[in-house]
């Protein structure tokens, strides 16, 4: 079955009210917000990655979506194979790290044996308290869609970590994420709608274009690129399509509070509408990652 | 390393409160009781087990763990690989079917793809509510140790699971498992102390014991097991380190307010006796599984 099918066959299962019909990255219990991620080795991440940057990143995808509720990190569950003794040691210290790092404690969790030669499979469930949490479906029209930090870092980052030459910081913002909290958490009031940008700038923005029942025009020419990435010389479209950046995507009337770059603009209609410097340009083949 | 090396390295690890310094099968937010684990093909269950068996143990192994704490079942996330479409069909309907049965909505989770040949890897993380969690380190000097229904049930179903002739009511035991969950919100707010049986009673009584610093001593003669187990062929000594068994295993003064047996004592020192019909007999070499 495809991911779509799968989904949709859950949702004819009872659902938890707080499941929101499995529209949305998170869940919600009162104020708790649930996220729950799988990572696999060949797919989510690289098998040669450094089993650190594999914990921390394994943790900090997960701080992403509650960064994207507004919500305070209360703790996460860690699913995780024991493997080989190298392996192991390397993991707890990049867990230790980015536990510190986003003040989020252990809170409980299972360890299990594998198989030989089992693809490395681990799983998290991470849990925040958000007084107010903005889904991804509540954009209006006339609404700015803005963006925290730059975008398409981690994709050089990616193409760094399988050979290409480039400088440590893109390759640190591929395996080591910073999830927007503190940003997210004073944003969520404010805003109409919120995602973490996890599978790419555009498809990502269209995924909040369509749950809102909107369109989105987006210009590429305002897409915030860092300088070393124009040095390494991938482009606007390629950083807007290539995904990993969990950066804080959202919707909102006026100013934010936080700093952040306005891209685009909501409006009556459906679909994704590019733009360079204000020209009409055609979409790419490919919006980001489809799992 | 060693599960115990992991988890002892795991307690260096910012800890929350409610993580219970990982010593127990839940943690704790509040009255919320939340249990992760993992099952893996191959180790937990068979590889030609069927799904629908597969999605149904998943859960109820989960709401086992809830059972314990006394709770009410509040939802679950699954975090499950995507693979061949008849298996993900018939495991949508076994996860339907337990969902059903034990009025527990689905409240999120996460689809993977998976390398080729990849063994088939499952998180299911549940959530419940208990105002009375008993934990399993709280027996005291003088307690009896009950346990619920009978014991080596599914142990005979894995063997017939595996090719011996046996009766579908065993098979069952292994395959689809009874949480003990209106027994476990019953018993709660009375035990001294409660988990459920898991890897095997004798294992699991001294796991008991041991968190609460005390012996136990175990008649064999007094362990529940059912009819068609007696007509299988299997002695008490076998049923009582099979595991798989998914009953509730607790302490307390006085009798108990559900269907139970009484099967031992706790006292002061440290320590599992066996007896049999109350004379003294050694430990078997193994007293359960241990992961």
């Amino acid at each position: 079955m495809t991911e779509a099918d799968f989904i949709a066959a859950l949702r004819r299962l009872p659902l938890h009210a707080g499941a929101h019909g499995l529209t949305d990255d998170a869940a919600h219990l009162g104020d708790l917000v649930l996220t729950k991620d799988m990572t696999v080795a060949g797919i989510h991440f690289l098998a040669g990655d450094p089993p650190a940057d594999v914990a921390w990143k394994l943790v900090a995808t997960n701080l992403s979506d509650l960064a994207a509720k507004g919500a305070v990190p209360v703790g996460v569950m860690l699913g995780y194979p024991i493997g080989d003794d190298v392996w192991d040691h390397a993991f707890l210290t990049g867990l230790d790290a980015v536990l510190r790092a986003f003040d989020c404690p252990l809170l409980g969790g299972d360890t299990v044996k594998v198989p030989p030669h089992t693809p490395r499979i681990l799983s998290l469930t991470a849990l925040g308290r958000s007084a107010h949490a903005p889904r991804r479906d509540g954009a209006q029209p006339g609404d700015s869609l803005w963006i925290t930090g730059t975008i398409g870092d981690a994709g050089a980052g990616l193409a760094i970590a399988q050979g290409a030459a480039g400088p440590p910081s893109l390759l640190a913002r591929y395996r080591r994420p910073t999830p927007r909290l503190v940003e997210g958490q004073a944003l969520a009031p404010h805003v109409h709608a919120m995602m973490d940008v996890s599978d790419g700038l555009l498809i990502d923005a269209g995924r909040m274009a369509a749950a809102s029942g909107l369109a989105v025009e987006i210009d590429l020419a305002c897409v915030p690129l860092s300088d070393d990435l124009k040095a390494f010389g991938h482009d606007a479209l390629t950083a807007a399509t290539a995904g990993d950046d969990y950066e804080l995507l959202f919707a909102c009337e006026g100013e934010p509070p936080v700093a952040a770059t306005r891209i685009g603009t909501f409006r009556e209609g459906d679909g994704l509408d590019l733009l360079d410097a204000g020209n009409p340009i055609p979409l790419p083949d490919r919006l980001g990652y489809q799992h």
